[in-house]
């Protein structure tokens, strides 16, 4: 079996800027781990793409929906496994992690357009017991 | 054995606002699926205080740092794992999502302090490979 | 003439929450210089309330658009003078500030809906000379 | 006298990336209003500097503090000016618009390091009178 990565042709650019402003950039990609200005620049070009497509509530996207909950809340997880196996077209998977004898964290992943995994992910931080949470999107159309 | 939530005395406090804007405030949470006020203001300042703990990079921390990437690209795959086996201390847990015939979702979970795990997160969004990710803070000492 | 703050009702809610989020709360809204804790939560209220709507792109908003750009760059300022002037109604006011012997930085008041002045909003941004800039938007339909 | 820009020399550096990927950014940046690609890219790289600088307490900045506040709001209108007075070393302008009969917006343009700014920035949105506000960073060090 051969295993590739997806094949798409690669177009070369130019691209000119201010000297002092290169050196800046150089030394901040360094200090994040970037091994090329190329992929730097590619990151930057995906983020903004990604910020803009979940501006717009149709367009297909996943969200990482990070909450913090006491397990000890009653009934709250079972309303979070619940609430996940109705809406399976949606949720993908999700992420258990204990953080202390209390409070423990769940990612649950959704997949589905902006505005409906928006609107789950409210619905998920609103639900009694939660105690702190974020919906965070990535565009996915585009990658 | 008794399992029981962490016990504190609740407070009972009275805030006073302007009857429109208390209208507002009720249409949106039950539009999020809020069953109390008490509830959505509680969540307000949670996520008031996650904020400022965040901007302090001694502070105790969660990161959910949710990368998307090519599994096909080369060796990424097994860099994340050695990553998270060589950060075996922050590292708690990773979920791994198949998005398409290409691309799959990792959210990889991190705890320690802000400055340190921030910098951990940077260091998997520069991979080579790494096409659009985030990392995303949760303050957890208040919580 | 009598000059009256807007006259509205008052209500007084009930809010109950753990006895150490209070505290910590507490703590840093008399950092931020808060006098009283119901001024601090009708904030963290309309502050939620403005994201929402701001999500809208039919609400009516107020921008400040602030840009970051060099005076000597070739005909910018006239560019921005007339982009002023052609959108008569949107914006409504603009102030120039000198950083420096070449930077300086404009923020330009728009009013109008969230997508419009958005939309505006960026095109200034992308124009050729200016260097940094944000869009930020401020709704103001529930104040 | 002759005006110029400040020179700098320029550099030209070459990106290589999906093509793909380069249609939705020059389908993106065309919206916006770019005029090339050079530009836009300079202007994400410059934004990018700029989120890592006001990340540092210690960076010089400029912070466009943008509040709504009602004009008949008991002495805010006085405390503002005599705070703008009283740290005249950081605020270097500010800019008052009426929204309608009782609001108003004022943008106060302050310099100064990040910490210093942020901090007076806060004590501006906390004042009796503010309804709603919010502190806008932009570095300034590399423009």
């Amino acid at each position: 079996m051969i295993r590739r990565t997806k094949m798409e042709r690669i177009e070369r650019i130019g691209v000119s800027l201010e000297k002092g402003l290169l050196l800046l950039f150089d030394k901040l990609i360094a200090k994040q781990g970037y091994q090329s200005r190329s992929e730097a620049i590619r990151d930057l070009i995906r983020q903004r793409l990604s910020t803009e497509q979940i501006g717009n509530p149709q367009a297909q996207a996943v969200a990482a929906v990070c909450v913090v909950y006491d397990h000890h809340a009653t009934k709250l997880m079972e309303k979070l496994v619940d609430l996940q196996h109705s809406h399976i077209l949606q949720v993908i998977s999700s992420l258990h992690v204990h953080l202390d004898e209390h409070d423990c964290m769940e990612v649950i992943v959704l997949r589905g357009r902006v505005g409906q995994i928006q609107k789950m992910g409210e619905s998920i931080l609103s639900m009694k017991g939660v105690k702190l949470g974020r919906v965070n999107l990535v565009a996915t159309q585009f990658v």
